[in-house]
């Protein structure tokens, strides 16, 4: 299977080829007005002359080698053209006909003969239910609807696992001028996947950012994969994934299953792999085409130039949202500005010239070339905008227009425009644009700034490249065969203590005596837990004593537990522990994307907010602490009110562990929790623990 | 002074008109352009012929009655002109010269003259430093920079604080097909200020709806009173307000001070006001756009009809976001749609007619008849826009809108039009919507769900009118003279139980055998606590003992304070209480707002997560109510792992009582602070308080 020989056919049939069909109308108008270089037939069981030239009446007929088939014909004729095609060598193919998987269960059986086929005959096979797709940087346009004039080619690969929306954002992204390299269409995925597409992108010359609409990660494997290849190739994904409100939990048992969403962890593997996640289809465009006009922003650091106190004062608000400093400007940019500033306007970051650029057309250029040169930014956001309306005369515009744009192009750093709202660029912008080489504009602040923040991000995410397995050094622990169910306390802490993970000292006994006994070699006081098999949350169920402080306390505990418990078999004797910090590290088993971390602070932060950072596996000791540092209680781990600062690094390495450990454990294991993990200074320590495993 | 006449002037003077300025040139084009009716004079000192027409030499020379006098003459001149036109009888002024107040102490001193001469002869001012206005609703256009072509006239008056910004406003409004009633661009506000056009905007028939742009509110209690009138009027108030990033704190020795910022206080009282706040310039117009189409939302139940899955899905996720609900169809619904939407098709909420919307054009117009009808919807969100080309033949898209706008038109609830991405609504798309009456189409998914949500909250912020001093039962307490500083503890809650406010026991007591005496009155254990004059927070100096269990323990702790704290005058000596969750409740003065409550959940909740509610007094019992419901922590309330759950109307009244407590004080009262308030089912109890006066 090859997609770039589907993306680049020399020849194509249009098989269904009918004048009753808006598709077919549609998409050999498409051929013809953009550009499609080689010979279109048209093929129609029936014959005759549709859209004003001769059908073929199959693709036997046609005297000449056909690259791709595009195909329209009804729902059960597909196969058939297959076959045909297949006879004659043709390798690539577009399904638009409907009424496949999507349709219930004769239609899935239908795209299964499709899938099978098409493995057997090596066929490359967009869709189907699919509109097609647009090769705006060659020219070869199978689409089966009506593309908005004018096609802009450029440098942004979009792939959208949706057919209705695909005409809003090609709308968008005319409107935003931005030019696309390809667009797809995808379909069903029967054959080609969006990661296959992503691929082959990653590879393509004219592609310089990925832009995504997802409904569905249909493979985390794969799509792992081909995000990793474009981070390590330097091409931002950008990825709108919606299905952002539909929360669900996935091991019940397992404290942490409720607090881990199936978006939670795409959300979280998206940010791992360095996909910038998008929640608008304007977001979508506007930062792709920034990152593409721009490429990477060295870092956070923003110089801002505008005609306009208000705007800069929206821009101030809008960097703080996304985590942009705006800092002072070197003395000198200071000093070179207050001779070009008037004199009532104020020389600061973000700066406003002030509205004498009305009188003097030069400032913001000449302001623009002062703030460049200033040593303590990483790129400039200028706001600007080409002209909507044509004067009665361009000429002026255009100079002023081709004068601000070699200054942008001789920037030492990069330098960002964006408009103060979002309107379309104009006809004449657009001219203005081309014939100047005025730069991209990211359309509005509130868009812009959004794309700023998130080219930022890419930016430093791409100096870290996500953690490999072989990354991660393997835990030695013998893996328990045929574990089912729940494993309590008392099993779990001693696979964590087998691994080599600090576990708070326990003894399980059996009745009152021992567990005085116990007690005595601990020293006072010491907690008392319930032991029975397949229990999980103990203190829920009332399953455990604190702060016994003396031999007739042990004796009464041992008593009421095994009251409130009736399918105690035991109790767990600990020595109590103070102070400290406590931690939640739990592990779990994600469907589609596998084992997870979640790590948070205890108590009320877990419980009543939800306060947790994921990670998809495999992961370090270095992500571990990001993931701390992402907490909103992370000022804790800093010591509170005189406590003492946890050890991050020993935090964080215990964590990794844990997370090494239930990686090691193998396919089985459903989640591995240890909660609390208790966290004095450099002492770390598991005081409880949980082990849940298939049925 | 009156801005009626200010804003409808029968005949205008240009004072300062000249052929080399900008402004002088783009103001009679305006005036020209848009239909002012009656004379336009021109004054120059030097006589001539201006903008092709012969100039007056001063006001005095035009021999007809001027109603408004534009002035751009040099900064010096100004007060001149105005002398010339009080002495004529001109009463409105709009005054485009800068270098006032803005521009420094010289420019200030000619300001305040303005404002004295403007005082003194009741003159009308409008400026210095702004662009002027632009009364779209009677075609009358006194201002200074060009005006976007259409000017499209409707039913959003439009107040900024910015100059620069109104012809990015103006040009979006126009893009999104929005009409103004009255723009107007503020200038200093040295007459005129945004409060006394707000109040005329309330009053003007033209104008539903007030969006405005602000940098600060001068005059809260202004603000406040034409807020209430508009919201009493029915007239939704949009507000950009800038400055979100700018934190500062007010009193920093009460613990409330550092927790409340003064953008924190802007928020709050927006929100009480019924104010809806924006962050983009986009979503002040297009919020503006849809109340002014559709008027009040009645609730947050939405039925979406959408041709796109893809799109449903991105109205999903955003749906959650807003706090809006798409709730399941009724059968009948469901059972009506199945009849419409084909087989392939899901009948569900948000609902996608599919694709099939291409063949048969009236799929979506039948789906949305049915929709509209459904019981248990409030309202309906369609997915739809006119198309932004014409098509060659445009009588079968005309007559698919008007048979649309129709149906629209006779919904029983209202219809909300939203499009895929916000592009401009273009010439033929705003043909489509003048002709067939099809409405107003909110900017894409993204901004438009934002501005759906934002309706849903105003029409509810509607039902309930903001409390008023009078609403709030008065306090009868003595309120101490001369109070100065910080009162500790054992006075502040003296204080408390003048006033009526439930407080621990307590006892001062200034040796050790008192301490144990007072100890044994309450019953062990009993908390002791530093008394000092002018002491904050106590127990971050270690004036604080805990769990003292009897009368040897309360010696050690008695000498342990005094060491601790030599200038320590005493002790109270407290019962020690258990269990129950503690509030931070905190009264502060805004320096702008006044007295603002602000309570939250104790300890990590208000120390690491800021998690406070915040209100400008006058608050009642059913405000706090609200207020608590708004904590993250809000749940601990409900009682948390078998805790009792608080009453909350209990815990509300005394919160109330305290904050009138607060303004019962006097303009001295710098801070009250009940910190923790502790409550315990329906017991509520003042466990310790601050009282800060100003020095």
């Amino acid at each position: 299977m090859s997609v770039a020989e589907l993306f680049n056919p020399r020849s194509i049939a249009l098989v269904g080829a009918t004048d009753k069909s808006g598709w077919s109308v549609s998409t050999l108008a498409n051929l013809r007005t953009h550009g499609f270089p080689g010979p279109v037939h048209l093929v129609n069981p029936r014959g005759g002359v549709v859209h004003g030239s001769p059908a073929y009446r199959s693709l036997a007929d046609i005297p000449e080698p056909v690259d791709l088939a595009y195909v329209m014909v009804p729902t059960a004729a597909v196969l058939g053209v297959l076959r045909d095609g297949a006879k004659l060598g043709i390798r690539s193919y577009v399904i638009l006909t409907a009424g496949f998987g999507e349709s219930g269960e004769e239609g899935a059986r239908l795209e299964a003969e499709v899938a099978a086929f098409a493995a057997e005959n090596s066929l490359t096979v967009l869709g189907p239910n699919g509109n097609g797709y647009i090769n705006a940087a060659a020219g070869i346009t199978p689409y089966g609807l009506p593309i908005p004039q004018p096609l802009l080619r450029g440098a942004v690969g979009v792939v959208l696992q949706s057919g209705a929306l695909a005409s809003s954002v090609l709308a968008f992204a005319q409107a935003r001028n931005v030019g696309v390299s390809l667009l797809t269409s995808m379909g069903n995925e029967t054959v080609v996947s969006v990661t296959d597409v992503i691929d082959y992108l990653v590879d393509d010359p004219a592609t310089k950012v990925v832009a995504l609409f997802l409904e569905t990660i249909r493979n985390p494997r794969e799509f792992s994969r081909v995000a990793r290849r474009a981070l390590e190739a330097g091409k931002p994904v950008v990825a709108l994934k919606i299905g952002r409100s539909r929360l669900a939990s996935h091991t019940a048992q397992a404290h942490t299953g409720a607090l881990v969403g199936d978006d939670d962890v795409i959300d979280a593997a998206l940010r791992q792999l360095g996909v910038i996640r998008v929640r608008s289809l304007e977001d979508l465009i506007i930062t792709a085409g920034l990152l593409a006009s721009t490429g990477p922003l060295p870092g956070p650091r923003i110089g801002v130039v505008t005609p306009s106190g208000g705007a800069s004062e929206i821009i101030a608000d809008r960097a703080e949202d996304e985590g942009l400093e705006l800092p002072p400007f070197a003395p000198e940019t200071v000093a070179r500005l207050s001779e070009i500033v008037p004199s009532f306007g104020t020389v600061q970051n973000p700066l406003d010239v002030t509205g004498y650029v009305l009188i003097d057309r030069t400032l913001m250029g000449r302001a623009l070339e002062v703030v460049t040169a200033d040593p303590g930014i990483d790129a400039v956001m200028l706001l600007s905008e080409p002209p909507r309306v044509a004067p009665p005369d361009p000429a002026p515009a255009l100079a002023l227009y081709s004068a601000s744009a070699r200054r942008i192009a001789e920037s030492p750093v990069p330098v960002v425009v964006v408009s103060n709202v979002l309107t379309d660029v104009t006809e004449f912008g657009r001219r203005v644009q081309q014939e100047t080489g005025f730069p991209y504009v990211a359309g509005g602040i509130e868009h812009g700034m959004h794309a700023i923040g998130a080219a930022v991000r890419w930016s430093r995410a791409r100096e870290r490249v996500p953690a490999r397995s072989s990354d991660v050094p393997p835990v030695d622990v013998a893996v328990p065969s045929g574990a089912r169910g729940v494993w309590a306390e008392h099993r779990a802490a001693a696979l964590l203590a087998s691994a080599g993970l600090p576990v708070v000292p326990s003894e399980l006994v059996h009745d009152e005596d021992a567990a005085v006994a116990a007690a005595g070699r601990f020293g006072y006081p010491v907690v008392l837990k319930v032991a029975a098999e397949g229990l999980g949350h103990k203190s829920d169920l009332g399953g455990v004593r604190l702060g016994l402080g003396g031999a007739e306390e042990v004796r009464r505990a041992y008593r009421s537990l095994a009251g409130t418990v009736p399918s105690m078999a035991g109790a767990l004797v600990q020595p109590q522990r103070t102070g400290g910090v406590e931690l939640l590290v739990g592990v779990v088993r994600d469907p589609a994307w596998g084992l997870t971390l979640a790590v948070g602070l205890g108590g009320v932060w877990v419980e009543a907010l939800r306060d947790t950072a994921l990670r998809v596996l495999p992961v370090d000791a270095a992500d571990v602490r990001t993931a701390l540092s992402e907490l909103r209680g992370a000022a804790l781990l800093d010591g509170v009110r005189g406590g003492e600062p946890a050890d991050l690094d020993a935090v964080a390495g215990t964590v990794a562990r844990i997370a090494a450990l239930a990686a090691a454990l193998g396919d089985d294991l459903l989640a591995l929790e240890v909660n609390p993990l208790l966290v004095t200074g450099s002492r770390v320590e598991a005081l409880d623990a949980l082990v849940t495993w298939k049925e």
